[in-house]
C-alpha cells in the first residue's frame, strides 16, 4: 500500500505546551490533516463571560496571535477593561486582555443564543484563519476539580489564583460521567492515520479528555498507531506543576510514570536524551520508546520534536522533507 | 421655621436628559443633599455582562467620565474589545468601550457573588468619587416592554437596534408586580423636602420607576413638594422618542399630556417659554406651571433650570448663590 499523502492525524492537547508542540505538528503536516481534540476541563466565567483557556491558547498560537512571552493571552493586547474593573474594586485577579475579551464576548453571545462549544469554536477559529479542526472533548459541562487540604478547588481558582501550590490529594472532573464527546471526535479517532498526545499534564490536560465517556474507549479500540509526548523531562514538568502533581498523587514523575497512566491506550512515547535509563520501564507498560531530544526552545525544535512523533507514529517518514 | 440649610432633595431620573439636568441639580446643593433614584426599565446583559444604562449614564456624567458628544459611554473610551468580537463575527450591535466593559465586568462580578444592584451602584459610584446617592428605584428584575406591530420589543432591542422607529402599541414592565423598592427608596421619598422627577421620558423612564410596587403610592402620599420637569418641548422631546410614543398611545405629546400622566403625584411642573399657553391645561390637572427658558445647551443654562426646578420645589430661594 502507499504511503498515505494527507494523512489524517489526531492530537489530543491541553494548552501552553501542546500549542508550542502544535505548532512544530502543523508545518510537518499539509493543512486540514489535522483535528485538535482540545480540554475544556479549565473553562471558566469571569463575570458571565465563557472563557476555555486551553482552547485559547492553542487557537492564538496556531493563528499567530499568542503572546509568546507568557504564552497565553494576545499579543499587543491591552488592558483597559480589567484595569477599570480592579480600579473600582473588583477582584481581578484571572487577568484578559482587551482583544481577548472581544473574543470571549463573540464566544458568550453565541453560546447563550444555543450554538454549541464546538460550533462556536469552529466559529472563533475560522474567522481568526486556523485551517485546522479545532474541537473541544465534549460540548457539556465538564470542570476539574482539584482536591486539597484546603479544599476542593476548581481548575483556576488552583492553578492561577493560588499559583498551583496547593499538594493535590485527589483529581474530580465534574460532569465527565454525563459528559458526551463533541461532534466529530470519536469519528476523528475512528478515522485517523496516527493519534498523538501532546506533551500536556497528563493528569489535568490529557485526564479531563480521557473522562468523557467514549474518548478513553475509542484510543483502546484504535486503529491507528497511538504516541505520546512525555510532558516530564529529567523528573521535572517543562510547565507547570505536573511533577508535583504526579508525586502527590503517588505516580512516578518519570515518563515511565506518564506511560503507565496511558497503558493500554499509547503504542510509542517520545521521550527525552536525559531519561534514556526510562526505556526499559517504559517498555514495561507495553509502551515503545523513542529516544530524542524534546525540548522546544524555538521552531527548529519543534519542527524536530513534532517531526520525530509524527514518524515514530507512521504518517511521515525520515524522507519527507 | 429656618429654610432647610441642607435639604434633602429626592430626583427620579432617567438617562441622558436626567444626567444633563441633574448636573445643574449638584451644582446647586450641598453634597450628600441628593438622592438619585435611577431607572433599571433598559437594564440588559451582553454576553453575560449584566448592563444599567441609565444608572451608568447618570454615574458617568456626575463625575465628568462621560462622553459628552454622544451622552453615554465613558470619554476617550477604546473599542478593543467589541472590534474584537465584531471583527470574529459576533453581532455587536450593542456598542460598549473597554473601559466601560471594566464597570460592567465590576458589577456583573458583585451581582453574581450574591450583592444587590443598589449595593454594587454604591460600590461603584464610591469608586467613581460620586458623593451623592444613587440608586436604583429595584434590585429586583425590572424590564421594559414595548409592544409593537413587530412583536414585544427588549427596550434596548427597540431602542438602540431598531433605532426607536417602532410604533408603540403598548408598554410593559416586566417583574413590576414583584419588584420591591431598592432599600432607601421609599425612606427617602418620605424623608426629603423636595421631590423632583427629572425632564425624562414620563412612560419608559420614569414609568418604570413608578411601576415598582409602593413607589407611586409614596409619591402619592408625599409630605414635600413634588416638582415634575417638562421633557417635551414645543411639542416635541428633546432627545429620543418621547413625542412620538406619547401620541402613539394616546397621550398629548405636550407638557399637559405629560401632566396627565404624572396627576396626583406632582404639585408643579417646570415648562418651557414655548408652551406658555399651555398653563392653564397643566392647571387643569392640578398642577401648577411654573414657565421659564428649560433648554439646557451648557453648564449655564443646566443650573438655570435646576435653580428654577429647585426654587419651585422650594428648597433653594432665588437669594441663594
Amino acid at each position: 500500500m502507499p504511503r498515505v499523502s494527507v494523512p489524517a492525524v489526531v492530537v489530543l492537547a491541553g494548552g501552553v505546551g501542546a500549542a508550542r508542540f502544535l505548532q512544530g505538528v502543523v508545518s510537518a503536516l499539509p493543512a486540514r490533516a489535522l483535528t485538535i481534540v482540545g480540554n475544556v476541563g479549565d473553562d471558566l466565567e469571569v463575570a458571565g463571560l465563557h472563557i476555555s483557556p486551553d482552547l485559547d491558547t492553542v487557537l492564538y498560537t496556531l493563528t499567530n496571535n499568542i503572546d509568546e512571552g507568557r504564552g497565553w493571552g494576545v499579543r499587543d493586547d491591552t488592558n483597559h477593561a480589567l484595569e477599570r474593573a480592579a480600579s473600582l474594586g473588583a477582584d481581578a485577579w484571572f487577568w484578559l486582555g482587551d482583544l481577548d475579551i472581544g473574543l470571549h464576548i463573540a464566544r458568550t453571545e453565541w453560546l447563550r443564543d444555543g450554538h454549541d462549544l464546538s460550533e462556536v469554536t469552529a466559529r472563533l477559529a475560522a474567522a481568526l484563519g486556523l485551517e485546522d479542526h479545532l474541537v473541544p472533548c465534549t460540548d457539556d459541562r465538564l470542570r476539574t476539580i482539584l482536591v486539597t487540604a484546603d479544599g476542593e478547588l476548581d481548575f483556576q481558582t488552583y492553578y492561577v489564583r493560588r499559583g498551583h501550590r496547593d499538594p493535590v490529594l485527589e483529581i474530580r472532573f465534574d460532569g465527565a460521567a454525563d459528559a458526551r464527546p463533541a461532534p466529530g471526535v470519536l469519528e476523528a479517532i475512528a478515522a485517523a492515520d496516527a493519534i498523538v498526545i501532546a506533551p500536556s499534564n497528563p493528569l489535568i490536560s490529557i485526564g479531563p479528555i480521557l473522562a468523557v465517556s467514549g474518548i478513553r474507549e475509542a484510543l483502546r479500540e484504535r486503529g491507528a498507531r497511538c504516541v505520546a509526548v512525555s510532558p516530564i523531562v529529567g523528573g521535572e514538568a517543562l510547565r507547570g506543576p505536573a511533577a508535583d502533581m504526579l508525586r502527590s498523587l503517588g505516580h512516578d514523575a518519570s515518563p515511565s510514570g506518564v506511560a503507565a497512566l496511558y497503558e493500554g491506550l499509547v503504542d510509542v512515547m517520545v521521550i527525552d536524551d536525559v531519561d534514556s535509563a526510562q526505556a526499559d520501564a517504559i517498555r514495561g507498560h507495553g509502551v515503545q520508546p523513542v529516544v530524542t531530544d524534546t525540548i522546544m526552545c524555538d521552531a527548529a525544535s519543534k519542527q524536530r520534536l513534532a517531526r520525530a512523533t509524527l514518524e515514530a507514529a507512521g504518517v511521515v517518514s525520515a524522507h519527507d522533507d
